[in-house]
């Protein structure tokens, strides 16, 4: 997998503070897409990095992107023994070499970092190789999303059941209420054109779940994305709740839909979510392979209907499509994940798992709640974690500069600064809470 | 990897105080040979799993024994493709899987141990698999001996030369000086006919290397297992030194080899280190592939003659014989060891390396010298350790109830009875080392 240079020599000119500094190396660890979609879309290296001359270091997944081995993606995904090699234990392999590379020419304490996947890869790279990262921010992860670690199946869409009527009552009952609807027009006579005139498909609906599929993925989707500078769950309940006053369900919907993908659209692609695109061909693989998530849906997901994960279904799809049974247990067996409070106590230290709490994937990321001295921290707030990056950034590299200080010649002044940072927004975010349970106090006097 | 069900019955039955008592499992890691082979000569599973009612689970390593894939080890080991599945990293896999299995059985902490090549394995167990293995004991492992971590190359055979005037002076002279006298007599005509015979070789010479090759493996070995009952090293000494009073330098060298392969034998293989065993096919392989020791003699291993480990002479030899290139840097890419105790101290615990001083493999195995609270402790005395382990593997149990005191419901009695003895023990050692530090400042004051 070749060391990404793209965005490699701007950086080192601005804000490397060289070898010598303890200057620290963060690295991006890439996950299910190719590596431009994360320069534009990570803030985290291009806002922090300077506060700690900090090198920025991005490293592409393989297969993903221009990492393609075997000469050609077609190549590398032509039968089970090529896409052998397409694992996540494979890729963090890959990680541990380009950094080794990186770290003997730039001798400084490597920090991994990533998103979704990516995080669950920095959580995983920092346990399989601590002598080479010596910390990892693990950002909405959802490690403990496997086997039967957490709550089974519902975790996505429970959240997903709660974030939308915390946005909005009525656009939460009016998505809850469609579905029997379009069940209800969908087995009559002609109902599948009317639902396809009415949602302006690209293509003739074959069924009603076909569209109800699109539409849940749609309000999945924007419930996982729902922060700054788009909010679309926000746009989306906004869009359904203004159409009320002029049309029936389905209009509401469909105002959900434009507001999704574009008001001006000749026609909408219901098929959207399951285009093949890298991502969903590599990701597609990955799922039916090693990285099983039994994600489902029962009672506890009430916004939709009932879908429950069906492993022998799952597998037998996988069976069909890429000639291998996916490995349910693969995850837990390598990476662990059960009794993860206890292990991560008496072993591994300087991880950090963070995660908004309405981001769906939290279910299966809530690692440890408490701060720990030693080992691992989570903060978890409403939004996507975008300030309490900043903080638990901070706090890690302090944390690590620290434990490297009888290795290292110095601290640099960056940390205490740091330390200081982090003091005033521990503080900051103290005050918010202890002021929050104030007023809630008073709500409940007010009650009685 | 077929759990080994030969010896479990009767030890379930024996000891096991069954999955409520928090009793351990103690899971021996198989290495390069047949298990059948480890039943015999690790004692410490039968010797001490009863003062913790543990259960004792052997696991044999791929490829090794009846643990053989692809049907029949002609195919497993048929060309790079196949051979490719036969590594450390499958191998400690293929342990998770079972391990897994064991405790979903019989639900207790698994400490896993091994020796040697076994004992990397249980260090780099858990490392990579602490949610598995809760502590390791790793027995003469040179995790170390890798790359370019520690003093490169002599290592093994200092310690050799060093260990042979320790057992007699008069032995490693006889044993310094033959080379010479060998080259010297190999180089004359009819030399290599005079040496097969007053070796006894079963196949006329081709060298005075061949002849080199065995005598110096025969010595390497003795020091390598020179532990009770046989100490064969002891033994070697004595039949050379003995022999000095009615032969020249060829007899009492004979004398040796007589001791250590009997004296009645019709003639000598000085093949015998590289016979096609299992063992010696097996690990050929991984010793090309990933276990690459710089194993060679300059001028620290003065008991020989130098024999530098050349890299690329090794390549040459590995690419002609199983057709792929050794990767030198791999098991620290992998592993780690370089650092490693700034890592350990970081990350991990529950680890002890062990060692006795004179195992030649000892100089890949200094991992730390002190007892850390909470993480690595290595005692080293001068034979191989069995007193020692009892006393570490005490020591680590304990360790592992404590820590696990908040999960589990009790710590057995039993486990005190262990601190007790671990007490009495380091009291016990701590009064020898004063002694042996009083009796050193004695000679020194009467030396001067």
């Amino acid at each position: 997998m070749p060391l990404s240079s793209r965005n490699m020599p701007s950086t080192l000119n601005t804000y490397w503070g060289g070898a010598n500094s303890s200057s620290p190396i963060f690295a991006h660890l890439g996950a299910e897409s190719p590596l431009d979609h994360d320069f534009l879309r990570v803030g985290f290296p291009v806002d922090h990095a300077p506060f700690f001359n900090a090198l920025v270091v991005y490293v592409e997944h393989r297969h993903y992107g221009e990492s393609v081995p075997f000469g050609s993606m077609e190549e590398a995904l032509k039968n089970e023994t090529t896409r052998g090699f397409f694992n996540s234990a494979q890729a963090i392999a890959d990680y541990a070499e380009v950094l080794l590379y990186v770290k003997e020419r730039f001798s400084s304490p490597v920090i991994v970092y990533g998103g979704s996947y990516g995080g669950m890869l920095a959580a995983w790279f920092r346990l399989k190789y601590p002598h080479i990262a010596i910390g990892a921010l693990a950002s909405s992860a959802p490690v403990l999303y496997f086997d039967n670690i957490t709550r089974p199946q519902d975790g996505y869409y429970w959240i997903v059941t709660k974030d939308f009527p915390a946005t909005s009552g009525s656009c939460y009952r009016t998505i809850k209420d469609s579905w029997d609807v379009v069940d209800n027009i969908a087995s009559q006579p002609g109902g599948l054109s009317i639902l396809s005139q009415r949602f302006k498909t690209c293509s003739h609906l074959n069924s009603g779940v076909e569209l109800k599929n699109f539409l849940v993925s749609m309000c999945a989707s924007s419930a996982q994305y729902n922060h700054p500078p788009d909010y679309p769950l926000t746009v989306l309940c906004e869009a359904i709740d203004r159409a009320g006053s002029r049309t029936d369900i389905f209009g509401q919907i469909f105002a959900g839909v434009e507001s999704a993908f574009g008001k001006n659209s000749s026609c909408y692609d219901v098929n959207y979510f399951h285009r093949p695109t890298e991502t969903n061909e590599g990701w597609g693989w990955q799922v039916c392979s090693e990285m099983v998530m039994p994600i489902g849906r029962t009672v506890e997901a009430h916004m939709f209907q009932p879908a429950p994960f069906n492993l022998t279904e799952f597998t037998q799809y996988c069976k069909l499509v890429y000639g291998v049974p996916p490995r349910p247990h693969w995850i837990t067996t390598y990476y662990g994940g059960h009794d993860i409070k206890l292990t991560l106590q008496k072993f591994a230290s300087n991880i950090i798992f963070s995660n908004g709490r309405k981001d769906p994937y939290s279910s299966g990321g809530y690692v440890i709640y408490t701060i720990k001295e030693i080992i691992v921290f989570c903060l978890s707030f409403e939004v996507m974690p975008i300030l309490d990056h900043l903080v638990m950034v901070f706090w890690l590299i302090y944390r690590v500069l620290e434990d490297l200080s009888d290795s290292l010649l110095a601290i640099s002044t960056r940390s205490w600064f740091a330390l200081d940072l982090i003091n005033s927004f521990f503080f900051f975010f103290e005050n918010q809470r202890e002021s929050q349970k104030e007023k809630e106090k008073e709500k409940e006097m007010r009650g009685n």
